[in-house]
């Protein structure tokens, strides 16, 4: 398969309360409380206008301090190697990151946000509004994560992805 | 603010039956049983290794066909102009799409999927699996979205974004 780059820019920068990879809360579900902002290229401010109406975003970043991809991982809810696109570790061939976050409060160009499960200095790519009827599927299954799911809530990471 | 360049590539592409950015459904909810398939790079066949048990998959792909980015846009369910991060139009400073999609089997390097609402030929930039834990926020509100929440299923694109 051809080599195709697709070049994209940071538009943004993520502040949070986590400056190292290791220690931190693994999804957005177990950073229930962290706030955090999202610091938007004041050039592109107007995009933000009626977004305040939103209870809920999707943030799309770059994993700008992932390690080298790796097609098997082992995730931190887990001791088995599971195939790359199984999870959500950094170390993905393109790695761009996504949160649902709730949003707080919008000020110029600035989104103050909370349930925040992201690096401190992470570079933004995306805001998308977050829409049930769009993002919420129905009668799901998760494959090796259903016996996992009681422990995400209190589980951090460790430095294996950085 | 700095402009800082993020290189991804494309890591397959995406097959269905839209060809014309135009009557294409505009959300996979609104593209129930539309059929196609992920084919991924064979060269990356090995991190789909456990996927097959998760149910739904996130897949992040480039709207490659997507005109210019525009900070305000009309959205395909409302008449008035709004801000491009408030909407999921393709349009964006960084023309990132996102689907939530329904995955009925794999073969080898291949996704049959289901719930598509994405342009034939398109090129996938990331699979993620769909855990509600991670992904379904609570207690959530849709702005602007509110009052078209009835409309999306049949309402279908025309050419304003590409």
């Amino acid at each position: 398969m051809e080599e195709k780059n697709i070049v994209f820019h940071s538009i943004g920068v993520i502040h949070s309360p986590f400056r190292d990879p290791a220690g931190m809360p693994i999804q957005p579900s177990a950073a229930e409380g962290v706030e955090g902002t999202v610091v938007l290229d004041p050039m592109l401010r107007e995009g933000l206008k009626d977004l305040e109406g939103f209870s809920h975003l999707i943030l799309l970043y770059h994993f700008h301090q992932a390690a080298e991809p790796d097609l098997l991982v082992k995730p931190f809810l887990d001791q088995k190697k599971r195939g790359v696109f199984a999870t959500r570790a950094p170390r993905r061939p393109n790695g761009i990151g996504l949160s649902v976050v709730r949003l707080l409060e919008i000020r110029h160009n600035k989104l103050h946000i909370t349930n925040l499960d992201i690096l401190d200095g992470t570079p933004l790519l995306d805001i998308k509004p977050y829409v049930p009827y769009f993002d919420k599927p129905e009668a799901v299954h998760v494959g090796w994560l259903e016996k996992h799911k009681g422990k995400i809530r209190g589980k951090q990471s460790d430095e294996r992805f950085s």
